[in-house]
């Protein structure tokens, strides 16, 4: 079946997008409430983390792994590649992919936890796509020279800018139900105000909590065209298992879902129930 | 010596406490960042984390340990006093020794993580302490019916109640550097109005942090007494080494200490400056 693992209980967006683009597959979900969040530890540590996560879902034969975390997928999607031997799926690339072709003034902006924006992931992700494109080629690459060094990619005209911005106090504003409210509304404009600054015409969504409050980003950041990553990563997967029939015939179909989560509390539930729109059991490893 | 443990960072407004009264004593701290925070986990987990923590200190030489989260104080203390073989305090029950005294209409409030407020550590440990107060006899405890079966306090006029509110926003608004900002103090509002509206008299700043904010707290709360555990536990640990001699005879005093965590980060330092008012080496176990 499919694994799909989070810091937490956010990454059931994700699920809910898998499950939209390949309805009735089996699906195992696991949350790491005993340790979340990961946004605010360091990128060796979440590696750590995202391997145990990992191995639990081979555990509980899932063949195929989804990172729905965007910080596990920012610093340990290359970790686990080389330690496991499934195939495993991060929300960066189809986020990025989908970013670069909505971009129309080449000016990307992204809002995640301190972990990704400081991991640069999004910045290295979109010049190694333009690199390996050579329809788009591209002459310049702003973003900072310590990664540009030796990067360039060849020819073209395309200049891509990417403004990232840590936007920490969302996601527990989102689990208090503060959505809504108009502290949520201030604190969004603070963080969207640098990034309205530099022009960004286009906004990578870099957590699993932001879908949640798209509207409300939306309606403070008008011109900006907003990518969320889980859209892109279920139709990557999607697209991988019309590319393999062999695995995709060996993945079990009866519409299945198993949640798992390494603690539990009333409020864990709760929150299940706000990102998923419905009641799941939960069980607790 | 004297170690101190906290799910993170906000345990050093404790420290600061104990080295105010008890200068000289040399101490070892210790901040689990890599799996805080606690407030958000459940009472089982706070446990299993707690004694792994205070053993850790136990191996760094610690002869007295300091639990300065106030979740782990509220769920913890009791199993680790009955797992540990050292004397053990926590912020919680000279906190309330201090609110009993402070109260003049006996309505006391209480701000805390989820974990803290669930709890109701502080209403049973407020339940105790007038249960065993003989000069301060009770004839009515105003506490959740279940709690006071069979726990009717013998004679006297004295009545008290406790109203206790999760804030489990202050945190995080804190750690990001958001004290002073309009958000805080709207949310803050929010929080404290329930306890305004129940007349609270004498408000126990039931968390690590809030002390940080206290001024902020009192302006919006401005005829409440507030109560700050960390002054508190201090004060009881340099009365219990008074009447220990021997013991405290065995305390090196060379003004040392030590930081450990189990996780790092550049923002955690820029917390701990933040917490402490200057720089110190925190060391990653």
């Amino acid at each position: 079946m499919i694994g799909i693992f989070d810091s937490g209980i956010g990454g059931l967006t994700v699920l809910k997008e898998v499950k939209r683009a390949l309805p009735g597959y089996d699906l195992v979900y696991f949350g790491d409430t005993a340790r979340l969040p990961y946004g605010n530890k360091s990128a060796e540590l979440i590696r750590q983390y995202a391997l145990e996560d990992a191995e639990f879902l081979l555990e509980q034969g899932a063949q195929i792994i989804v990172v729905a975390c965007n910080s596990a997928s920012a610093v340990a999607l290359d970790f686990l590649q080389e330690k496991i031997n499934v195939p495993i799926f991060g929300v960066i690339k189809p986020a990025v992919k989908e970013a670069l072709q909505a971009t129309k003034n080449g000016r990307i902006g992204v809002i995640g936890t301190r972990a990704t924006v400081n991991s640069k992931v999004y910045e290295r992700e979109i010049m190694s796509q333009l690199s390996e494109s050579k329809e788009e080629a591209v002459d310049d690459l702003k973003i900072p020279a310590f990664m540009r060094q030796g990067k360039k990619a060849a020819g073209g005209s395309r200049k891509i800018e990417v403004f990232s911005q840590a936007a920490p106090l969302l996601v527990p504003l989102i689990e208090e139900g503060y959505a809504k409210k108009g502290e949520t509304k201030r604190i969004l404009k603070r963080y969207l105000l640098p990034l309205k600054m530099k022009q960004v015409d286009t906004l990578i969504l870099g957590c699993t909590h932001y879908p949640l409050i798209k509207d409300i980003i939306q309606d403070k950041f008008r011109r900006a065209k907003l990518i969320d990553p889980a859209l892109g990563v279920a139709q990557e997967l999607k697209k991988f298992l019309q590319q393999n029939p062999e695995l995709d015939r060996s993945l079990s179909k009866r519409g299945q879902e198993k949640f798992f989560v390494s603690d539990l509390t009333e409020h864990t539930e709760d929150i299940a129930r706000l990102f998923l729109g419905r009641k799941v059991k939960l069980n607790k490893i």
